[in-house]
């Protein structure tokens, strides 16, 4: 694996549990692809914002789209300062003092100023790229964007320039007295996700099929 | 239920899709009981950040703590304005038009200035609310903080006092005429996550059975 410094500037420097920062490119790409949602953090008159939204990945640009009247796409397509967080949950630490509890995770935050993307070709491909990030197969299936739904549709790239990753895996981290004690059990129960039975629209006549890119969708 | 008024002072009056606005206590609780992380956002310097983290909610406040020597619980015992975001993604919503994708979740979001939690007694039970929070039953099972352990740690309140909640769920949204002319497969498909097969430490003899709380954890 290649070992591209991740933008070590001051703010996205892991300041705390060094040995959990990952600095690859490919291990950034890796979170962002495999998580649905992201956070945005951003401030509004001085006061912290956060908000939950879907993205999409292309190459070191991150796109996110939104209604043109949204708060949080107004302000990126103002170049407003935004933070972005992308957590993976990978399971719960079971350790032998509470204290040492903890969880494994993939985590990514990225900072930078989005810029607005309105020229028709590439903000087709971004909005290609965030259908296709969140419903893959559904961007050949389902009906494109017309001239009215891309006037309303807001989309912003953010550059991956300036990010960290921060992961933990593994045993839990407990003192070597509490191991060597060896009073009670200690360990990891992962979580998984996966994607239960397609529930067509209640207005959708029985007798179509699931398409295979939502009945074959790989468990996330 | 019951429709107590969730706070709506502007900033945290839902301002797009008020039709999805849950005005209800009974569902913030429902929202942060569910979830095991949330994600903090603060201003450094005027500088947004977010980062993801434990917590729990004990009647009409939410705990955090970390290492006395990280930035967000040195923020956030400041007194540093919070927002604090907690969502919980149920589906993808596939429409007939990419434009009307979407996804199915419960999001809460609080805004407030957190409060450093010093008293010992109200530490001590923040710490064991934050604990079965994350990992049910160990708080029985495992060795308590000790005095280094409880110095190292701090633990900062949020009033859920000012907070909204938002929800999506159900069909896809599509236009009339997109439903009208059914051309193509539209629903949903849900997100579940399950515990996988608890993995005892490596440092932990064989002999050990995986206890109950572990093995019986309900799916998140």
């Amino acid at each position: 694996m290649s070992h591209e410094e991740l933008s070590p500037t001051e703010r996205s420097t892991v300041r705390r549990g060094k040995h959990r920062a990952r600095s690859e490119r490919a291990e950034l790409h890796e979170v962002l692809d495999n998580a649905l949602l992201c956070h945005v953090g951003f401030t509004v008159s001085g006061h912290p914002r956060v908000l939950p939204t879907a993205f999409a990945r292309v190459d070191e640009t991150m796109y996110l789209h939104g209604s043109t009247g949204s708060r949080l796409l107004r302000e990126a397509a103002n170049g407003t300062e935004m933070c972005v967080a992308v957590t993976l949950l990978d399971g719960v630490v079971y350790a032998r003092a509470t204290a040492h509890n903890s969880v494994n995770y993939r985590s990514a935050v990225i900072h930078g100023r989005p810029f607005a993307v309105t020229d028709p070709e590439a903000k087709w491909s971004a909005l290609r790229a965030i259908t296709e990030h969140l419903a893959p197969g559904s961007w050949e299936h389902a009906r494109h964007p017309d001239r009215r739904e891309l006037a309303g549709t807001a989309v912003v790239g953010l550059d991956l320039a300036e990010a960290s990753v921060k992961t933990r895996e593994g045993d839990p981290g407990d003192t070597p007295e509490d191991v060597a004690e060896d009073r009670v059990w200690a360990g990891v129960l992962p979580l998984h996700s996966y994607w239960g039975t397609p529930r067509p629209s209640s207005e959708q006549p029985r007798r179509r099929p699931v398409p295979e890119h939502v009945s074959t969708r790989r468990t996330p």
